[in-house]
């Protein structure tokens, strides 16, 4: 017998590793590291767990991995209904950016969001908005992984005058982090609309310095693609490959106006794809082409996109947009199907931010990152298989969540979190927001 | 002070009557029906409910009608994960139906679907299966308002050997429920594909001597229509013109394969369109032309479909569904907006019930079928909009259902049914009807 610090039991396991759900099988971990995947009835006899945790009716996962959020728009949910992109940034988003972004505010709504994402299952995000710093303490303070994209733009902002003070501040950033286990910067070009050749090419340059990932809005409409076309003559896509920025550290975002070209281009760079199907649907953007994208072998994540444009913080809701709209818009009912919506939140998710040695799936020298959930909803029976249960009844609730094996969510409860007071601070804030 | 039976106060009340949502109102009920709305304030000055309740972070909206289901089919959920329509009918759904439907399981399907149904605010549902009288059963025992649309198909299944024997099963069961306030019989002529001119001709006929309504899955997919105008030279819904079958007691269910003609002549009969976004999108059929048909004028109404195709029989999710749908696929962040959404899953279904003037908004006159939401989670702070909360967040729970000014369902609970007895014969059910 072996001592270990947690065992869990689980009626069902999605490793995400071979594309089957393991039945009735344990997770043995130890030191924050699963050190050992058996069947339940072998793993009795061979390990003397700390802590034991089983799940009779419960599914295993992962733990999940939103790569595209802007976290602190929490403050500014449900703000702008029925509205498109254009206009929703223009007439309700920009001006109470512009009025209130500050390093509380930001702070506030990215502790608020963690708090939701933690609580859904998510335990790796990244985030792309100004203040990183206040976004990295809050995410160190609730033991969650992160990306910080920090936001480089062609235009004056709260946290950065000019994309040179931006760059200064992300190396800064950089340097305090670069050693944190769990909080990894990135750079955050806003989008081909915002950021001459100059901007792009400084990105290139600092990120090949100091190995940083490429975080960046791409092609969300059709109309960002035919104003470029008209503006520089080239496609956004074909505009980035001509100044060298596509390669396997490059994070699209959105990809919803597409062509076969374009496809082929995101696959031949290895560039990641991320699809955040709610917000594209909400302000009218369309759908990405992610049957397409997953064929081509472009590695496909997902994110839920700011709060404001969702208008919620859970990637499994997410995933079933994303499953759904992929099937619906491709004609093709096969299309993302449910193993591969799983990898998308998941393991996709890891390898675009370079961790796949560390995290997304249930593997044996991986990082304990995992979330049970409970499937004895009534209403989910009777159940014919684990992940139809989970993606399309939408009541499989969220038990636990466990971080580098540490409880960081029990029975749906956050570790450490005073929810109470937490929420009186958002709805103060919020009110200090709303235009007099 | 006037004595009555309940008075509702709100800190929301979403009418539908008007496109507002009331704050700090009352609704006043007495004998199950609307007698008064008015504030909060002036309610209590003016009555003297025996029951008063009060929802200090509620929204009430009418009870929901669900215009397109199989009940019985939540005995199937989640058989036949990432399929397309025809596979699914042909190597899933259609063996286990032909293996096991007899009465006692679609009892027992239907009063689980109600269960659901119920406890997720729908009041009233449309059915086509086969035993409706199975259906009406279980529906007049739980208390809830339906349409029963008889299955009429060209071949013989297990409730009739034929058309003929289902158009007597039909008049039998329209004699038997003809002075019933709750249960109202239909023709469920199955679809296009399936049905005859003849038998479609006896259809009309029939309904227009007894006064029925007609449901049939129409358009559901392109091939569909592709393979109609290669066998008989039209369209489907060109086919129905002709025969005289379109007119405001027509319910369309899918419509997913429309051209503008099609738009039009659905106008032009004030024909109900009925939309199943999960349905569709998960069989990958596509989505319905919601926008357009709206804008056309056309009576749009809202169904959950079958279990099997879903995997829920909760009209909140599918709506949500619905308005990201039509926004994401229309490319118009103003399609089908909140207001439109909660009116096509209300007024519009009972307007395509004939039921207008009973229920379908909280209007003084009609009856009290109701939904109370509360919107209290913390992950729905700060709310903005009570309808882009109820929509958009999913958290909002549904706390009390009442038909008739009865109250259904209190804090979750089915008032009068034992769950767990329930969820295990649904259980013990499925188990027998897995392939061997």
């Amino acid at each position: 017998m072996k001592n270990v610090d947690l065992q869990i039991d689980a009626r069902w396991i999605a490793t995400v590793e071979d594309g089957t759900v393991l039945e009735y099988n344990s997770v043995v971990i130890d030191g924050g590291v699963i050190c050992d995947i058996c069947p339940t009835a072998q793993a009795r006899l061979s390990y003397q767990p700390t802590r034991l945790h089983s799940l009779p009716n419960g599914l295993l996962t992962p733990g999940f991995i939103n790569l595209h959020n802007h976290c602190a728009m929490t403050l500014m949910r449900g703000v702008g209904t029925d509205l498109a992109l254009m206009d929703w940034l223009n007439d309700a988003i920009w001006p109470m950016e512009n009025a209130h972004v500050d390093h509380d505010m930001v702070a506030l709504g990215a502790r608020w969001s963690m708090a939701e994402m933690l609580s859904t299952g998510t335990t790796t995000f990244s985030d792309q908005y100004f203040y990183p710093e206040a976004v990295a303490a809050q995410a160190i303070e609730m033991g969650m992984r992160c990306q910080l994209a920090t936001p480089i733009i062609d235009f004056p902002t709260a946290w950065a005058k000019d994309p040179a003070e931006g760059f200064q501040k992300t190396v800064a950033l950089h340097d305090k982090y670069k050693s944190h286990p769990k909080v990894h910067v990135a750079l955050g070009p806003h989008a081909p609309y915002t950021i001459s050749d100059a901007t792009f090419n400084q990105c290139r340059t600092l990120a090949d310095q100091l190995n940083l990932r490429i975080q960046c809005h791409i092609q969300e409409t059709q109309g960002e693609v035919d104003e470029a076309i008209e503006k520089t003559g080239q496609r956004p896509i074909a505009r980035l490959e001509a100044l060298g920025l596509l390669g396997p550290d490059f994070q699209a975002v959105h990809v919803v106006a597409l062509n076969d070209q374009d496809i082929e281009t995101l696959a031949r760079y290895n560039v990641s794809a991320v699809t955040c199907p709610d917000s594209n649907m909400k302000l009218a953007s369309g759908f990405a082409r992610t049957r397409d994208l997953w064929q081509a072998g472009v590695n496909l994540c997902i994110g839920t996109d700011g709060a404001a444009s969702n208008n919620d913080q859970d990637l499994l809701s997410e995933a079933r947009s994303a499953t759904l709209a992929a099937k619906g818009s491709s004609g093709d009912a096969t299309a993302l199907n449910l193993q591969q919506t799983l990898q998308m939140m998941t393991l996709n998710g890891a390898r675009a931010l370079g961790l796949e040695d560390q995290i997304g799936s249930i593997k044996v020298g991986k990082q304990a990152d995992l979330v049970a959930f409970d499937l004895s909803d009534p209403f989910i029976q009777p159940l014919a298989d684990p992940l139809s249960a989970l993606f399309y009844t939408q009541r499989a609730q969220v038990d636990q969540v466990w971080i580098d094996g540490q409880l960081k969510v029990d029975q749906g409860r956050i570790a450490g979190l005073d929810i109470d007071e937490l929420v009186n601070a958002v709805k103060h804030q919020r009110k200090s927001m709303e235009p007099q």
